[in-house]
């Protein structure tokens, strides 16, 4: 499959198609196919537009290896071209706010005090799981943007934090909501099983 | 535009052209729309396929209204055909595991008994943080495919979740990631201002 593919999936094609997927084929990923699905995931909503997402994408393989030990020797991270280190820092999208209010706002400066006063009236805490529950919606951005180009997934909550942090240089107080192995799948995963929507949704 | 349009937007075309939209066309939104975007929502991946993410989808004018005084009387509330109410209910999703644990499995009993087990080595509050993170992956989902189907959202992260609960006869125990108004827009809403990936981004 080309990796300049122009085919890129709807989102009821990529979400039909993902799987979490845990053999990859070995080859590289090319930057620009990753360098577009994170600015695809960069599309992702926030709340006073403060886009605490980041992201290490660790492809060298002693670091890899690394990653992989941090993460209780999961295969998958061994057997992807590319792991996604996805994690929130509020502490940074706060210094940089300045950066991401809208250009339509009326008043950026105080718009910026507005939105500082605001986080430094939570706890640090709760400031921390504000971050990581919007990227985790950018989680979810990623994980469909990565399939419509053809890419397999698969998310991974079992690792330990700091050794992460360590691993990778990341401040201490960011939240990590998944590493992603990302590559070419060489295997068919299970099929979808849901509940109905009947189950889970009701109207009134 | 048709309800029963047939071009479901690209996930890239779905992430470009989705805005905050404060105004709607008030007409309702057809049903099988809604649950259309609700099954590719529930497409979503979580770990163990817990699905713990629930739906109320209110359209009923007096509880829209009192919806729209628990979120701090926001017009959006009022102006959308529905505004979905997302929420994560691990007790439900724990409860009914049975029905969720994939067919492929080779030992059911045992995977119940193992998940079961998982979750209640948590302290209460961090496995309702657990399921709130997964639902926010699916609120990823709902908002690129309601914009798929040419609806455009507001996710709104502003209302008393007690509130909310009680109106809609929720237990005690769930978490809201977002109320989201959901409607054919009408208004363009502001282009996106993001990051560029080379700040938000580093390859190792």
């Amino acid at each position: 499959m080309s990796s300049n593919a122009t085919e890129i999936l709807t989102v009821t094609e990529a979400a039909e198609a993902r799987r979490s997927i845990r053999k990859y084929e070995p080859a590289p990923i090319p930057r620009g196919d990753l360098e577009e699905i994170l600015r695809v995931t960069s599309l992702a909503p926030s709340p006073w537009n403060v886009q605490p997402w980041r992201f290490v994408i660790v492809e060298d393989a002693d670091t890899k290896a690394k990653l992989q030990a941090a993460a209780y020797g999961q295969p998958q991270i061994g057997a992807a071209p590319a792991v996604i280190v996805m994690y929130s820092d509020m502490t940074n999208a706060l210094e940089t706010i300045e950066e991401t209010i809208h250009p339509g706002m009326p008043d950026h400066a105080k718009a910026a005090a507005d939105i500082r006063a605001t986080f430094a009236g939570m706890s640090e805490t709760d400031r921390h799981a504000w971050g990581f529950a919007e990227a985790n919606i950018g989680l979810g951005f990623l994980l469909l943007t990565a399939q419509a180009h053809g890419y397999s997934t698969s998310p991974m909550l079992g690792f330990a934090p700091d050794a992460v942090k360590e691993l990778l240089s990341l401040p201490a107080d960011v939240r990590i909501p998944a590493l992603i192995a990302i590559g070419r799948g060489a295997e068919d995963g299970f099929p979808h099983h849901r509940h109905n929507v009947q189950r889970i949704a009701r109207f009134v």
